[in-house]
């Protein structure tokens, strides 16, 4: 379960909490974000979409989220998206059959198992209801976890809430490709949300029914899997694999990786490397990172090899984002059910059908453990200091803006500071309320890295006390510097110890 | 229906696009944005955060789309939120008979007219069906358009896909207050998606069945409503005025619409003045607006006073943002079918149950407007230019970066240009395709303001011609000179004829 006093930090900021949590018996598996939450999760997209995206040349699409059956015969999700349930026969509580049998004997079953061999272990294990203890179970069935939606007066139009991104882009690929005049390799990115009618979750934001999904499908012509202009620009990184043939993370460098057959190519490798520079940017450290080679059996459906993007947490290792290569499973299958002819003609005139490697992360679970691993509690005497040391790019704001005391102008030149701050676009947070103490302990629990204070010198001698809240130090500055130095905190070009 | 000349080239740089389309049969009112389209989107969202958002200091959160039913049964959605629908009983078709009435008749009845007065005039309209010319339909009955979504293993929870993204401020607001440390007035906004099972949708991005809003509710305290810090600074601004009574716009200033209790206080009249410098700033000419007073039977359920604001184009005028006055409807809804009380207590120890003034805007409505009053088609000569006169903030790009050839070191130079400039966050986009005008012109058509040409005189004199999308003139600037430049055409605070 989420780590206790994250959670307790955003219930009290307001960071994120459940859906309709005013009504008793909503259900589980939907959270929102308050304002200091959502403004986080704002920032962590537009990261995603400045490292992963615009530096990799891709473009971005923005598509609906209610998709036609048709779809999802295509795509494999109306046969294979369905998870193994069963249900106590004494109160009538649901389960996923695997996940209770991992829960009650720590047996890792894969849930792609046969049913009949699901039954007998369920039987075999003596498995009980958590909620009434009762120890008779239905058979396992399978249980599809789209979310169906009926579209038209009398429902004519059978839909699904798309249980994956990712699907908008396959069918939307023909059309980008000519209008925005790509070639091969290419890749079409897109943030949204997905739906998946999860069985009881109780994860908080690990587990969710209405997921925040930011998605990038790389499209590339298999033959050329290994011709990869920027891979001398990473191809001494070391990626930490986790292989299942030794069961522990080595680690290899992407030439490494690539020349041993460990991954299926340079493409594969070069964008491994690339979504571990993205994470640290995130705040997360390295030695907390690992791609998780996933078995046969454990893989989606659509995947020929599989990477989990894994980050290490109290919790354990939290998937936070799929590197799965789909080949060409999904634009065969719906060249085949739409009968459209979906492969393109690269530069060389040469007609290819092309296959994809995806990068797709969680946005809320991306988001959770960017919070949970930059949770600092700290004891200095008697007092103990709480706050988040997440990197300035995706902290809800650079600075508070407080004036030491309202009146003797005070409040205005604060403020003024504050107006054009803003108007430079920069985020920043006003605050008169309180005791200095408190307004900076209040920026440090949203993690907000820097504090200006206004105080009577500012007014002689234009200088304001600038605050690092990871250091504590305090530095005194020109107010006609301050959009500078930000600038320049903010692009990584300097640190606050060589201000 | 959309004008054509906006729509093809919709199609043809992929702006927007029918989702699925790939697939027949697939159901209309769903589009999808690519990458061009997406980028504007997303800038106009941007746009509404700084001014709408981040200038009034409100705060915004990020809510979940799929809400229990206890929630519609609070907001009255569940009961009101109907439209009447009539089914030609020869071919099957469903038609909305107050929209049939209005295309046959040119009659305006309102939606909310009693069932058996609207089969009274389908009778004697002698209405046709406009599939198969049948004239005999079905009794008109109401038909919710909310989106039915079963969640759980069994669908033990009946949920709804929200009709309007603000209901998720109504239930998060308690929390909010309190965990954001507000005070009344305060705004909360939310940007996302609603969903409304439309009858037979046609009319492209203007009657989505998926929605995209962006929405702001203002919580006061209704004896307070006259008691507008910021009011001076607008007073004296002029609102277009639609009045009920005289069936024309007039021009008020926002003073006198108060005095002359036009609206119910200070706070409508200043919210009003705010949208107008809004959509100014997306592009939208003052004396294409106006605010269109609703009657008592025109307007929503839950609103006591509507101001629609629209936009006058080629298609007539299109409602862009509703301005309601909610009152304390949905507060005291929900407090009441939650039994949670969600009244507040003010900075003077007053308890209130805030009442909310709505400013409730259509994303895609607004893009599309937005689009279509850019629109240009110039004629010189033989030649004609299609170029998007958009505003510099919420263009694709801010500008293009060509070099002349690809030889003697032209397309280095300007790849690095092109690197510098994406460092400092500036949107560019590179292009080394065909000649320099076919370059410019795919620009043009996607309102890319500005393009960056390097020549061989860049390599000796550090300089390149910057051209201007309106104008066409051309000017030449240092290349150390550029970002300082784009910051400060981008900030509104030079143009380019001053540089």
């Amino acid at each position: 379960m989420p780590k206790i006093e994250t959670d307790n930090l955003a219930l009290r900021r307001g960071l994120f909490f459940p859906t309709a949590e005013i009504y008793a018996g909503a259900p589980s598996g939907f959270y929102d974000y308050g304002p200091y939450g959502c403004t986080i999760r704002r920032k962590i997209l537009e990261l995603w979409r400045k490292e992963l995206v615009q530096k990799e040349g891709f473009v971005e699409i923005y598509g609906r989220q209610i998709l036609p059956e048709a779809v999802f015969k295509a795509s494999g999700h109306l046969e294979s998206f369905a998870d193994p349930i069963i249900q106590c026969k004494k109160c009538g509580s649901w389960y996923r059959a695997d996940s209770l049998i991992a829960e009650k004997t720590g047996k890792i079953v894969p849930e792609s198992l046969p049913l009949k061999e699901m039954d007998a272990i369920v039987k075999e294990s003596k498995l009980d209801c958590s909620k009434c203890r009762g120890k008779d179970f239905s058979e396992t069935k399978k249980f599809n976890m789209m979310m169906k939606v009926d579209v038209g007066a009398m429902g004519q139009n059978v839909c699904y809430l798309r249980p994956e991104t990712c699907q908008t882009i396959f069918l939307d690929f023909a059309r980008i490709y000519k209008t925005n005049r790509l070639s091969l390799p290419c890749g079409i990115a897109q943030a949204g949300t997905s739906f998946r009618n999860e069985i009881s979750p109780r994860q908080g934001l690990l587990r969710e029914r209405e997921i925040g999904q930011m998605e990038i499908e790389i499209f590339f012509d298999s033959d050329k899997i290994n011709d990869v202009e920027k891979f001398s620009q990473i191809e001494n990184e070391k990626l930490n694999l986790f292989l299942l043939k030794d069961k522990m993370v080595s680690k290899i460098s992407a030439k490494d990786a690539v020349s041993k057959k460990i991954v299926s190519g340079q493409l594969i490798a070069y964008f491994l490397a690339r979504v571990q520079q993205f994470y640290q940017k995130l705040g997360i450290p390295l030695e907390s990172m690992r791609f998780r080679e996933l078995e046969d059996t454990a893989r989606a459906f659509y995947a020929r090899e599989t990477w989990d993007f894994e980050v290490e947490t109290d919790l354990g290792w939290i998937e936070l984002m799929a590197c799965n290569y789909r080949t060409d499973f999904d634009l065969k299958g719906h060249s085949k059910e739409s009968k459209q002819d979906l492969s393109v003609v690269d530069n060389f005139g040469k007609k290819v059908l092309p296959h994809v490697f995806e990068l797709s992360a969680g946005i809320d679970r991306s988001f959770y453990v960017a919070i949970d691993l930059a949770f600092r509690n700290e004891k200095r005497g008697p007092e103990e200091r709480i706050f988040l040391k997440l990197p300035s790019q995706i902290c809800p704001y650079v600075s508070g803006i407080f004036p030491l005391v309202k009146k003797d102008g005070l409040f205005e030149k604060a403020y003024s500071i504050f107006e054009e701050l803003s108007s430079e676009n920069f985020e920043v947070f006003f605050d008169e309320k309180g005791s200095i103490g408190k307004r900076y302990s209040r920026m440090d629990e949203i993690g907000v890295p820097f504090a200006i204070t206004v105080d009577y010198d500012s007014m002689n001698d234009g200088t304001v006390t600038l605050r690092d809240r990871d250091s504590l130090e305090q530095k005194r500055v020109k107010i006609s510097a301050l959009s500078e130095i930000f600038r320049k905190l903010l692009n990584g070009r300097t640190t606050f110890d060589k201000i």
